[in-house]
């Protein structure tokens, strides 16, 4: 075995025990509604075939993904040879870019699988490959990692998990209503009470963009738009000039992405400018459906909003999108999702809508940190542990063991009879509740020391006491 | 968007519903073993930095390491013009061996991160890099994927589980035994009756090695003695003459590896052969302690084994090992651990011995499916389907929606108004236990149909009492 390096790649990231429970205490509570609403769980391999992934990000997105290199050689046979030839081809010292370019572009080749860059790509990939044993709508959950080249930063990490909901094979609104309803519940679960949904519509972002005369532009106005959080609006106003749109065009736009007031009196202002435009008028009628059913329900903790800003990055969006972020914290947002009409088509199942929402667990986590609402969540160790004072009473050390264990108990022993003072320091440092000393006298008496850590109170009992003790 | 081809990389797989809540009934009944235990889990990062995995697996595990691309240009500035100008001085048609050899090697220089190949190494690494927060003996768990690039076969996957339990920072053999009661805890639990769990211990293979006087060759016998289960007697007879050991050597070290009986037996057989040498009077020492608590405490269903052939592949290991196959079927090893004295000294962390085992979620799966144990596991769908009769009940039917769920009840929504026989066939195919029909007439009268799925029989009932008869 050669020297090793310490550390990890940047951007990842060890748990520690503390936060693995903190961690799976959001993804249980968050799993326990997916449930609740009727979802069923599926898991997809880490790697997809690289061509399932390129494309459906984006430029941007694209390059973000890790790509895994092809296991044994690197390049082979015919393509080994003819690399070489092409690079023997090219006269390097005159020429490096050339062979830069070249070298890339074999580079390229190396690699036939990649890490998967969100859930909802592979699960499109699902439902076409697995359609024929679906029952459409399908409506699955999934809790998985995903992995982004993306430059690191603060609470932003190149592994990170996203639970996922999507309903697919249904155009109904009913399902954006009731993903609005699994937002309100898992949140409100995990004690986050102040917390905003955001609404939109990517068919009313569409009627904005003709109603100012820019609809072969959408793709680009809309990724100016998603920025609008991070540059405000005079950062917009320079991505859409460089646009060339006219002074007009950008001016229209920026007042009506200003619109104040409620849900309803956006949705009114809006009617009374798209008219011209029959998909933003489908957008509105939309939003409209969402909302009223919306008014209808308990909502426990969701404030929400119709953001006429919100426009989502990803290419795939076509109807109602989503974002939540939390209040009393500077985290971004913590969930986001929308409604994608064509995802499956490109796999070869056209004409199959879906709609999804993704909790970001580790924005969660952040947030729940800052808001100091894992208070109550045990992370400690075993409720006892127990300290032997001498070899010879390990074995009846063992056999109380699988007694305390049989009843429920969590307990361990420390494996060494070592000093009772080391032991004792141990139990300490690992926050166990109760120390369980044993050695001859106590085996002969049938009568241990039990010592609470917290109170430091020490007494004699039983074993039969012992379990009804902590067990109480 | 590209036209994308469908499928996935060989030797992965999707994980249906039923597979999903399957799995996770048994991850959560090894999680809940490890707990009652003592054991604290951790999560680690699904890429390491490549020197953190190299060398730790021996040369044949090194190949399986999936690596991963450096993001952004495959080589960069003077990487690049290097390797231009190296092979631009091949001379590629005549020498493509050559090239060949250069292009890989420039090659293995895309990569600085891989995916883990097991969890122990990136333990070892936790433990060092955290070694002051840690309490030890340190008592850890860790359920977590790990990718191998293996050649794909029945029950061999590219992407699988361990589950693993170390105690690292103790040399008490308490902790071997501890393990073994693990094994049958685990299993037991998991329904699984007819097993075996093997243990060695490479001192004694040692010593063995030693007795023939083949000390200097001990990697290579392991290696030879770790495929027996594969090629037999007359295969690991072949794989040592290619070692160059004598006919005598050979037959005597076949002879020894035959012992039959109970450990005991084997025990003091090899205490009349091994006096000779140190190192293998120790490993038989500890499997005596080993053995004798173990007599002591109250087995469920493990049959324990002292196998003298057991040798287990990986370099690190140095004390005693563990395998365990399940009986009835024909599915291989299912578990498996050691001991391993130096494997955090590479990350600078010397003289802290751990010893740990794992198992193999997917074999466990594929022996549990075998033997038919997963029959009690619920895997359906939602408690209750609601079906709207027409468009005005949607409100009051998500209203519905809202108290069945609060009061505890896993239910949905049909989200289009469609035909009753066509949401009825879904309620039937998706497998819930019932449907409820609601329409404008339902609602005046407060009272809806509610259908049992399975009997077919239909009551009309108010929403209170649905709430009764589906909780009860």
């Amino acid at each position: 075995m050669g020297k090793a390096s310490l550390g990890i790649p940047k951007g990842t990231r060890d748990h520690s025990p503390e936060k693995v429970i903190k961690r799976n205490y959001i993804f249980n509570t968050i799993r326990a509604v997916f449930e609740r609403f009727g979802f069923q769980p599926i898991e997809t391999p880490s790697f997809e075939n690289l061509s399932t992934l390129t494309g459906k990000y984006g430029d941007e997105g694209d390059k973000l993904i890790f790509k895994i290199l092809n296991s044994g050689n690197f390049l082979k046979g015919s393509q080994l040879s003819e690399a070489a030839e092409e690079l023997y081809k090219l006269d390097a010292g005159r020429l490096p870019k050339e062979a830069l370019v070249k070298l890339n572009q074999y580079g390229a080749q190396l690699s036939e699988k990649a890490l998967r860059y969100d859930l909802t790509v592979p699960f499109a990939r699902y439902v076409v490959m697995h359609q024929n044993d679906l029952q459409f709508p399908f409506k699955r959950y999934q809790i998985q990692p995903v992995w982004r080249a993306d430059r690191p930063q603060k609470g932003r990490y190149r592994e990170f998990f996203q639970c996922d909901v999507d309903i697919i094979g249904s155009d109904s609104l009913v399902n954006e209503v009731e993903l609005v309803m699994i937002f309100d519940e898992a949140l409100s679960n995990l004690g986050i009470e102040d917390f905003t949904v955001k609404l939109n519509n990517r068919k009313i972002l569409a009627g904005l963009v003709e109603h100012i005369g820019a609809s072969d532009q959408f793709m680009a106005v809309t990724i100016a738009l998603d920025k609008f959080d991070k540059i405000g609006n005079d950062g917009v106003r320079n991505e859409l000039k460089k646009l060339e749109l006219s002074d007009e065009s950008i001016h229209t736009l920026l007042d009506i992405l200003a619109f104040e007031g409620d849900a309803q009196a956006k949705l009114n202002q809006l009617s009374g400018i798209l008219t011209g435009s029959e998909l933003g008028m489908k957008g509105i009628e939309e939003m409209q459906f969402i909302f009223d059913k919306l008014a209808g329900l308990e909502i426990r903790n969701a404030k929400l909003d119709l953001d006429i800003k919100l426009a989502r990055g990803l290419n795939y969006y076509t109807g109602c999108i989503f974002e939540v972020s939390a209040g009393g914290v500077d985290i971004g947002s913590i969930c986001g999702g929308g409604r994608y009409d064509d995802l499956t088509g490109i796999f070869g199942l056209p004409n199959v809508s879906g709609v999804g929402i993704s909790f970001g667990a580790d924005r969660i986590y952040d947030v729940m940190e800052a808001l100091e609402l894992f208070e109550d969540i045990k992370t400690s160790a075993s409720d006892l542990l127990i300290c032997c004072l001498d070899n010879e009473s390990q074995t009846a050390a063992l056999q109380i063991l699988q007694k305390l264990r049989s009843n429920g108990i969590d307990s361990e022993i420390y494996p060494d009879v070592a000093k009772l003072k080391k032991q004792m320091k141990y139990a300490g440092n690992r926050g166990v509740s109760y120390a369980l000393l044993i050695g001859s006298r106590e085996l002969e008496e049938q009568c241990y020391s039990l010592k609470n850590m917290q109170t430091g109170e020490q007494m004699s009992l039983s074993l039969e006491d012992i379990i009804k003790k902590i067990k109480h």
